[in-house]
Formats: structure tokens, C-alpha cells, sequence
């Protein structure tokens, strides 16, 4: 398995048209054939130090392998997304893990 | 769903013995009932400055709600995670999602 989880923090929080745009386009990336498991999450509202609560929405990928990530990376609808979408974050945050 | 997310930074990762023991630790929590799905990892191999790459172990649980969740966090196999490997780490980031 390949997990990619994506962390973003939205330039303008209080701009409701813009989180609605970035919800949006995530979404729109569910549509890529090598994703075995999406998730589109916003902070629960668990709250202990170590939780980073911070961040306005996370996007979950599982793939099979690398091999399907790496064509996500580069697949049209992503590229697409992030030309939408990536004046919207001031921040992304990536953790890609692999089997331990 | 309830996305939970740990990763871990252990305090001595030149430690090949602990870090089998978190490793085998995080095993050990995959026979809570409640986890729908889990991935125990290790950083991949992608390299771009937002990729955080610096831990040493990520633990990814979904359960179906937030009640499954917090089952989970007092259950004996969970708290005995803890008091056996607690001393192995030196920081954890949690990141919780709920649908968006």
C-alpha cells in the first residue's frame, strides 16, 4: 500500500466561497482510476496537545503501489486541481507512507 | 469515517531493538474490534520540500465513527501500547478527520 495523506491550510479560512472551491476540487480528484481509497476529512473535534487541529481540510489517498501514485502526481485532473486550486493555500503539508 | 493519524518520531532511531519494539507494538493494536482499517508505515521515498519525511513510523486507523474511535483510546490494548512504548518515542503529531 501507498498512503498519501495531504494536509491544507487555507489562505483565507473565513472566505467561505473559497473553502467551497477547494472542497470542490478535491472531490474532483476522486475521479482518478488508480486511487483504491479517498477520504476528505476536516478536523475532528478531538483536542490534546499533540493533536495538529490546525489545518482546514485533508485529503487521503490510498494507492495500490508507488507506481499508481506516480501517475496520479501526474495524471490530468490533478494538474488541473492544482491549477484551480493552489493559489487557495497558504500551506500543504505531505506524509506518503509505504509498508513498514 | 474517522480518519486517525499517528506518526511517530522514535528518540533513539539508530536503535535497531527499539525500533522493533514500536514496531511490534503497533501490531498489536491491530486486533481492536473497532478499526476498519489499518496501514502501519514508514516514509516513502518521495522527496519535494512540503513532504514531511523526518518520522520514523505512521499509524493510520479508520474506524466507522467517533464512538468506534474513542473505544479505541481506552481500550486495554491501546493503553497497554502506551505504557510499553511511550519511552520508545520522542514526539507525535496526530491528525484526526471526520467526513467533510
Amino acid at each position: 500500500m501507498f498512503v498519501h495523506h495531504v494536509y491544507f491550510w487555507l489562505k483565507n479560512p473565513e472566505a467561505a466561497a473559497e473553502k467551497a472551491r477547494l472542497l470542490e476540487g478535491l472531490k474532483s480528484l476522486q475521479t482518478v482510476e488508480t486511487i483504491r481509497t479517498v477520504h476528505i476529512g476536516v478536523p475532528a473535534d478531538t483536542d490534546r496537545p499533540v493533536i495538529e487541529r490546525g489545518y482546514h481540510f485533508s485529503l487521503l489517498l490510498i494507492f495500490d503501489n508507488k507506481e499508481d501514485h506516480d501517475t496520479y502526481q501526474v495524471h490530468p485532473v490533478h494538474k488541473k486541481f492544482v491549477e484551480d486550486c493552489s493559489s487557495l493555500w497558504s500551506k500543504v503539508v505531505i506524509y506518503d507512507a509505504v509498508d513498514a
